[in-house]
């Protein structure tokens, strides 16, 4: 068989996890409950909405190709933003405007990385950070999260070598929802700048973060853009998934090179995206504000339920961003419990054999439930539906000897 | 220095034209012309703009997460004109929809390809084929254009290597202008698959070709999907530039390799410019015969001026599509007359050497000039500018032997 670059990475995992509702139907009295993907089900405010339909409607640039990093009036929002939030110096010139996310990060590592470099990950892992580098030749390679989920500094230490380009972190964590402290994200900074690699830090939940103030101090650094590139996207705060509008801010140096890069797979981000984001940005603070008490109550109804779980043997792990990291109690494999899950409990949710390392043990032990799709009730519905789990598909794992 | 993925790329032509602009003032009864980039500078009419507002204000799922290869509605319609037009079988199944045609031709090379292998571009290329080979370990094996500006199918079997996954044609021709005969792109269809290799052909421009019924035959072939990947942009057909909509028609089993790197670099096509290319083609086909017409009457214009500059010594050597190409008569190499060009004549227009290969001598001899922005009057302004030409900085070449 001809070996292509697509071929060394597995299947969107999203993609792979609808499948598995098909044939199975779904009594009215109960429905699917869907947690599979981090994203809001609901459309934006209707200002937003307005503002992209008036731009469609009368702006001449809404509908014509744009600079390849964005424009100019959402960069320097970004960039003032941004230097109010995290107290530091970030100039329009230091942010580019991608096709969300996810471009952002295969972006930077496109300006950072060639064939069979290094790049540490974090497990459990975002797995389309692992596919993209399955699929451009790079070694992703799998610092597993210790305590709290959490990476540790010392042996991301250990694993670095002279092919190794970049650290990446992603905080509030996707699948974990652990927010990284900001001591542990320093420490991680000043690894990379000792060792000469770049720490790439994925701030797609930063909207909501349970803490105030800024998450971090890397950009108080006035040489921050030697090290750190930061990752963002829209699409979370501002209910704009499907208009595919994120960020990276780098130094100028680093944005010229991911210019080439995308200029290939994309040559502008969408115009209205990005006047629908910059429209956000001016206009949605306060909204956005009661979005972020909304989440962390979500978060909150996780903790409330846990006691009911934790005596059928599940561990809450993480909980925060969209997510709560679970370990269940089951026998088998997160990935064969995973798809029977729909059938018995009418709840699509991923295993953690999607967010670690083929034959990693704990991925087998984990689901991800994206729980910012359902409000506090829905919860509360879901964590029945699990807690009931039992009977001749569901066989317990032995306890370990101490129990 | 460290090498990464993007160092082996040159930076986006079309970036580079426009800072030539810099510290330049143009009269304002001599504006300047620019023939640079390939990009209808009208909004699309109303009623398309209508649709997108319209699903903007009102429409959820304009504003979610949608399918990695697209919505259903468009991929059908896709399937569905394109049967007709092509008089073959293309299913729903066999179409993806990408966030602009250049994604698509990224996306095909990604499920072809593995660092190493070779693709056969022909030249005069389209540079961000040749950027997209560069910065993903593919080699670039150039195919120069011979009469005409047309490939040979004989010079391309010569070329082919065990490394070979496949032939790009681009056709109408950017940049050459060129509208490859169907019996030639047979031959190439043919060429690849006795070779076990296979045959990209991206038609972004086949909206605009002078002939009608259909270019090739390759469709009519019930296995075509075994050889043929067929890419495509709405954003000329549709004035659609800044909503980065295209597709990618190939098999089931290569969109599904496809899927992995669109999921990496997008997700998903951005909602609103999936809505505006469905009511597009469900709407505009007349419209769009109007916009032909006007454009094979600016390609007429070309034709109409070039006595007058062939008697300053130039050449046409093709036109078609958005594009002219032709040779100049001047001593020295178009990148270094190409930033002149915008002093001496108010014209920004791109040298040959952008679409050819480093050294390549006929780069040195041509322009392209995309004269689909420019009405007929304008043509004639662009012409008289250049056929006014001399002085210092013009100094002819030398005539050959035979002059």
């Amino acid at each position: 068989m001809t070996m292509t670059r697509t071929s060394h990475a597995f299947a969107p995992p999203v993609m792979q996890a609808r499948r598995w509702l098909e044939g199975v139907t779904f009594a009215a009295e109960r429905p699917l409950i869907n947690v599979s993907q981090a994203a809001p089900a609901q459309i934006p405010p209707e200002g937003l909405r307005a503002a992209i339909a008036g731009a469609a409607m009368n702006e001449t640039d809404a509908h014509l190709y744009g600079a390849v990093l964005g424009r100019d009036d959402l960069r320097a929002e970004v960039a003032a933003q941004w230097s109010a939030a995290y107290g530091g110096r970030i100039g329009a010139r230091n942010v580019a405007i991608t096709s969300g996310c996810n471009q952002a990060f295969c972006a930077a590592l496109a300006a950072l990385c060639d064939e069979g470099d290094e790049v540490i990950l974090p497990t459990p892992w975002y797995f389309n950070h692992k596919m993209w580098c399955d699929m451009t030749g790079l070694h992703a390679v799998p610092l597993p999260a210790g305590a709290g989920l959490l990476p540790d500094p010392e042996q991301a230490a250990s694993l670095i070598t002279p092919r190794t380009r970049a650290i990446v972190l992603v905080t509030p964590n996707n699948p974990g929802g652990v927010e990284y402290p900001s001591d542990l994200v320093r420490a991680f900074f000043d690894l990379a700048r000792q060792r000469g690699i770049v720490l790439i830090i994925d701030e797609t939940y930063r909207d909501f973060d349970a803490r105030t103030g800024a998450p971090h101090d890397l950009f108080t650094d006035p040489d921050w853009n030697d090290t750190l590139i930061q990752l963002y996207s829209f699409s979370k705060a501002y209910r704009l998934t499907g208009h595919r509008v994120g960020a990276l801010v780098a130094s100028p140096a680093r944005l010229a090179e991911a210019e080439k890069f995308l200029d290939c797979v994309a040559i502008c981000p969408n115009q209205l995206g990005q006047i629908g984001a910059l429209w956000g940005m001016r206009n949605l603070a306060q909204w956005l504000a009661g979005e972020r008490a909304e989440i962390l109550d979500r978060r909150a109804a996780i903790a409330d339920h846990m006691p009911r779980l934790a005596a059928q043997g599940w561990e809450l792990k993480g909980a925060g961003a969209y997510f709560a990291y679970l370990a269940h109690p089951f026998a088998e494999s997160s990935d064969a419990l995973a798809p029977r899950l729909v059938r018995d409990a009418g709840v699509l949710l991923l295993p953690g054999t999607m967010f670690t390392p083929e034959g990693d043990a704990s991925g087998a032990r984990h689901f991800r439930i994206a729980f910012a799709n359902v409000d506090r009730a829905g919860i509360g519905t879901l964590m029945d539906r699990l807690a009931a789990l039992d009977g001749p598909g569901w066989p317990l794992a032995p306890k370990g000897p101490s129990a």
